[in-house]
């Protein structure tokens, strides 16, 4: 096992961490900006070293700087949390060429989950379901019509060359296509110089369900069942749950059984996260995030394990905990992000924090670097606690999730608190029933309204 | 299900069942002294009604006053929480005759319970192993001998009037039997005027084990396993744990089963516990306590069930939501009851806390009515909070307790939080090494070190 970590981030995934290594009875180095010399986890970490000010290219994300402190503490491992270097290959290499344990995958797993179009190769190499598509682009449109035809209508036409939604039309049926096709090249060629466009179905409503997985690093691989992270707002993830409301067991085994054989296959190590787009019982590959994810609690909270324990031990060599048998699923777990933000308009709230209380009981779970009299900088994510709740049912889990929120106090800055007041009286979100584009549609509702 | 339930108990039970209401969909009266104006259970019930003034004569074992309560607020159901009126069956008499449920065992049950003699009469009757002794006094010393032979020594010669020790005396060997008996005839004689003795078998160095057991009130009964709560100081339970560190499954299987025989064949009702002493694999009952304990979120930690939702459910005559065959017993749990006392010398600590700060992260649960700036009243029992940890191991649960005691702040009133953080290193503690006697012991140790 290791003799002392360093964690390189900040925040409540750094205090996470933190917790984790002083569980198994590990030293802990926190770092942090001249912005976070009062955050908790340095507070409470065994030795902490400044390695810059903000912002976080000039400290977290500053290699050199975090290299120096490896040194200067004599630091055997560092867990980097998520965002900042916590996906950068480089890092890893450059820590391994130090002797220093990443506790995360191998640099090239990686770089090869990293950039998309290989991410999705490999992953289908693996056995695992990616969206289905004219194999590049298509010049011809009877062509186009045969592909239409058989991965079925609707499909998206979308630019080769393409990004951010331009030179992409919907197809919903044959006598569209052609159309889509001829604007979805002149935007394209217009757009990016180059009409080139390919084909792919089309998912009007899909929920965003990812399966976690773990690896041994030599070829065993568990799954941990999946999350529905379908609410979100402009991409970020609002609130997660385990398990998804959409899944029955069987679909849950079968795509968790695909992921986990796919990672073996791959000998891949620690955790990881297949994301997939899921639309009429059907899962779709989007990416594979190769590390801990904020959402990684209420996966804990359903498994009754310990996900960073687990990073821990695998890269320590001791491998995983469990075997896929031992893993059972019980209950359901939600978990709110609580950002500094105003609810209406989610701009940024930094500031101190006047008043702070954490709401407790039976079943409910507070991950926070924040407490009273904290100053939130304003130079980083908006995050500053998760309320995490798990029940028998998950009508029993919005109950508490209900009377979690009525407890909890964050004076003196904007929260999102006010949002997940709203939510869990909403019957869409008591029915379980909402896809991706849910949360903008009901905050564009709610702006008209107001 | 009830519509209101009316909560008659302070501090943190009554905010534990006031959250287990809000979670069922219940609505919430808050009875309060004049002391308890701003306590949390009060600001987060729907209603509130003041019922007099400390001390708790004059309020919270005022019946005719919580009666009225009910009445102003409609209230169909009362929870008594522990202490206070929670083991009064005239209340619960008087509650049944004006129509009002209460969340507890019949009248009867808290009668027969309530009284030691026929509490230990009806174990005995019911299947339930109790303390091996004479069939009354003993009047000839040899068959003093004879008995004592029979149940083994040591055995303790006990006055049959007696009560404080006094006329109690421990042979140990069949030559120590005749002065012990001579020895207790002559003090009891000089204590109650009545010198008749009996015997008991002695335990020397027993721990304090009970089983939780749950009844529907209809002849169906569980067990929820058991408690460990040898760590007591002046029979003040000040550590729990689930399991127990000295049973293995079979006796902990055995054990549960005898009691949960004997709940059904008396139609127990609701929560109730059996406790034991246990010497040597064997189980000698003490006594019945016929409410929820303060110890029960241990058993909800390992069970992943809800007692007080259990409670609710049953008085409302909906039955237990589980069966045996449900229930499983996942990983350890360790309580501590934080006092506001002081650690050395355990005098209560009023006042008011300037600072406050609840550990949180997986694992960790805290039951607790105080927040920051909210002043202890000096007239109750110095409870503050309950920090309860939940891992896979007991070893986990340790280390975790460790970690969630560096964490917890509580700021402006002394507590017994440094005995905790001293238990926790203890060799003895962490190897599950200690009897009823075992803290006494310690605490006598460090104060003749200091």
């Amino acid at each position: 096992m290791f003799n002392k970590v360093l964690i390189a981030n900040r925040g409540e995934i750094a205090l996470r961490v933190l917790r984790a290594c002083k569980e198994l009875g590990i030293a802990t180095v926190a770092v942090h900006s001249t912005a976070d010399n009062a955050a908790m986890h340095v507070r409470l970490a065994d030795e902490s070293v400044c390695i810059g000010p903000p912002p976080a290219r000039d400290s977290y994300l500053n290699i050199p700087q975090i290299l120096a402190a490896c040194e200067i503490s004599g630091a055997d491992a560092v867990h980097p949390g998520y965002g900042f270097l916590s996906e950068n290959a480089r890092f890893a290499d450059i820590l391994e060429a130090h002797n220093i344990a990443f506790i995360g995958p191998t640099a090239e797993h990686i770089r090869v989950m990293g950039d998309k179009i290989e991410a999705k190769r490999t992953a289908k190499a693996l056995g695992i379901p990616v969206v289905p598509g004219s194999a590049g682009a298509v010049t011809d449109d009877g062509e186009a019509m045969r592909v239409a035809q058989e991965i079925g209508f609707p499909v998206l036409v979308k630019a080769s060359a393409g990004g951010g939604g331009r030179g992409m039309k919907v197809a919903h049926t044959p006598a569209d296509l052609s159309m889509a096709l001829s604007t979805a090249r002149a935007e394209a060629g217009a757009a990016f110089g180059d009409d080139a466009v390919y084909l792919e179905k089309y998912l009007g409503k899909p929920r965003h369900i990812e399966v976690q997985v773990f690896g041994d690093g030599m070829g065993k691989a568990v799954h941990l069942g999946e999350r529905d992270c379908s609410l979100q707002r402009r991409h970020q993830k609002v609130w997660e749950e385990a398990r998804s409301p959409a899944l029955d067991d069987a679909q849950r085994l079968r795509i968790g059984e695909i992921c986990a054989n796919a990672m073996a296959q791959m000998k891949y190590r620690g955790a990881g996260t297949i994301e997939f787009l899921y639309e009429n019982g059907e899962f779709y590959f989007i990416e594979m995030n190769t590390r801990l994810q904020v959402e990684h609690p209420v996966t804990e909270a359903i498994t009754g394990l310990d996900l960073v324990h687990e990073q821990i031990r695998v890269a320590a060599g001791l491998g995983l905990s469990v075997t896929q048998d031992d893993v059972k699923f019980n209950g359901h777990a939600i978990e709110c992000r609580i950002n500094a933000e105003d609810p209406r308009t989610f701009a940024p709230s930094p500031g101190q924090i006047s008043y702070y209380h954490a709401p407790g009981g039976l079943g409910v779970r507070v991950d926070s670097g924040v407490y009273q009299g904290y100053s939130i900088p304003p130079f980083y994510d908006s995050l500053i606690g998760k309320l995490i709740v798990h029940g028998r049912t998950r009508n029993e889990c919005l109950m508490r999730l209900r009377r979690a929120l009525d407890e909890i106090i964050v004076d003196g800055v904007k929260t999102t608190l006010p949002l997940f007041q709203d939510l869990v009286e909403n019957p869409d979100i008591q029915a379980g029933d909402y896809d991706i584009h849910w949360l903008e549609q009901y905050l564009a509702a709610a702006a008209k309204a107001a």
